[in-house]
């Protein structure tokens, strides 16, 4: 029983927007975790698109009907975010080479910062392949379509705010 | 006939400035297709070293002597913008793995905004395989040489405007 | 018109056996040239599955219904057999990180060995993106599907040598 | 608890032999899941250094101390096992770039064939960075020392299968 | 004699601020020239966390028991400070696969620009292997330790400027 | 003085051919080392294209006149080669990003079996960027021109033993 406390896993990310990628991510997480805490980073220094209230809301609304799921700012490093949550599991997505190797220096800093830390990488399923926070937001700066790379509520959460 | 309407091809770029490596894809083009559209993206979320304007011209310039090439400003989605051409075809360059992971995922992006669209992609010859726009204003900043990297009109243009 | 001559455009490789992934290729080939030559290499050092015989063989019934196409089986150097068939023109496909870089070494060698020669590079679509011959043999020595990732007519005429 | 009656994964390879990296990895997984499959593939294609029968013993003899954890021998899809064994879930690592993209295609492959069927992929830790059994392969063809490079009774095992 | 003038070899880098990775690849430079140039690059477009001055300041501190050391600060070419240094050899750190491309462009760059100059490579040990300059910002923005990463009287240095 | 005994470099490879690509690393190597021992495997699991002898001898021809360079072959780790020879010094050419990723590896477990042992990377000069041993043997294969591409004493010495 104690081990199931264990259980918990954190998805981290600035999220800017939520897409279909990470929806999927989420999906197939709560499948292997017993919870999974999103952790939306402010990541100011990005500059991102959206506000971090914002950025939470779509993944609050991308994720209303997934269970185990919780949604959480967070503007520390991730080392120090996930010994306060007590929770020893990192969930990453890996798309291209690049990612590849910025996880695995990422994965090698966070366990000098917090040995008890582990990270596990989920690659896209192939639909999702190309989908990219980045790809959205310069789709959505040229005011192309986008409703097919994302959550349908995020879609309208976006439609609203910009209106 | 009908079908060689269809042999236009679209070279986008930001051409911040244009390189010999670019001049060398678009004089192979052109052996391949009936009409090359340069089309210079404005891409002022990269903050480009030369105005839009200039750009235009530099390219202008440097491809005077080429047959089948037309100049064209835009700033819309890659997508959108061939429709409106009627061409179904983009050319890209390939410099180097980065290069091809990004294309690659805007490759899957731009088909899925026009499923019409193709894109085929050049190396570039070996004496230009290191030349990028980059490359050339990181010289250009510490006033080194170019004149051996960019087409000789380009680098007289850019002597006049900097002047 | 002597211009529309050189649109003849070849597409190398071992096929063994073709797949989804070539015919898609081939199909996209065929928007674009005149005469698309399907030159399938002996390739005896890599020992391949199926003999140079049946995998022509497959070729011809997987491309059966598309125009401006030729089969041809060679054991010479590319850069020779361009020239002997007087094209100018090389097409190859790039899924992966790994097909970049060879091509990319493979591209200057048949440059320095035939300058009049060009290559032009077609990335998968989005379905095909991670269907290679490696991947079916593999599938094929342990009894899997393969229906699903390699054109039917190969699929038949495999059953039917194997059988 | 019906739910977990799915947290089995498995853990395939070659093992050709077992090395440091490997035994990090399942030590890592255990701590994850219920019961960890580790799944010996015959992989003749590869003519191995080691005999199956000896490939099983060393990770038997590794792992003999390690709870949750079973090894099998399998010589058929894996696709296929894992639908056998009613697992839902595969584990591998990740070393190196060419290693992301061979296993971002096989996790294609594997979907198409059995679409229950979800991937997670470990990094090595930073001390096993280097170690890969084919390293191992090559330095005891030189007869160098691997002892700190896997683990201690698999050392002994091969002394004695060697002496 | 006259040979031993050449062996002098310039380390470049933004040193945003030196780290650990730096300081192993200065250490083991000295063993093999007479002479080892420090160059600390301005690169304002780059808008580093710490000012030139300080990060002079912090090199000259990490290597003042290495001898043969020579910190310089430059915001010119590398290919003219090395000429004006008389020096025919650069040192550069490779780290990972982005790394290498653009130091390949670079090297061939530089070596338009200066036909004498060349350049050799030295990966990070491996304890060492994920240490940058960036992760040490994204840290210290954050508050997290950085203490193992980076020299003991770098750390003490930023304590001060900080505080 | 006793530095200077230190100055000694090993080049190791297979040299099946030796390259106009290995060559030049050959010459840019003796500018920094007082000896460079080019040591070539007998690489037997390879199954190389020349005989051992004639790979020595060919390096041989192609070194007569460069000073400072001694040839010798070994079947042993090249770990216990270097210290054998006294020699703290690797030399390893890297012209893609496959081969940056085996020498990461490879140095990391060398530098785990000697380390005493560094080892230097050179990448190739533009005009050799594409030159590799197994391009050669492909063209040798197929009764191309390789002349462009190796030294001449080693094109007629090839010339001599297929005669």
């Amino acid at each position: 029983m104690g081990e199931l406390m264990n259980k918990v896993a954190i998805y981290p990310g600035t999220f800017d927007p939520v897409t279909n990628g990470h929806l999927d991510i989420i999906k197939r997480s709560v499948e292997l975790f017993d919870k999974v805490i999103i952790a939306i980073a402010k990541s100011s220094s990005k500059t991102p698109m959206f506000e971090l209230k914002d950025r939470k809301k779509m993944m609050e609304l991308a994720t209303i009907n997934i269970p185990k799921v919780e949604c959480v700012c967070f503007d520390t490093l991730l080392a120090d975010f996930a010994k306060e949550n007590k929770a020893k599991l990192i969930i990453r997505g890996l798309r291209v080479v690049s990612d590849f190797e910025y996880e695995l220096q990422m994965g090698y800093a966070n366990a000098s910062l917090n040995d008890e830390l582990d990270t596990i990488y989920f690659m896209p399923t192939l639909k999702n392949a190309f989908i990219s926070s980045s790809i959205i937001r310069s789709i959505l700066q040229h005011n192309g379509k986008v409703s097919h790379l994302i959550p349908e509520v995020v879609y309208e959460y976006i439609q609203k705010i910009k209106g």
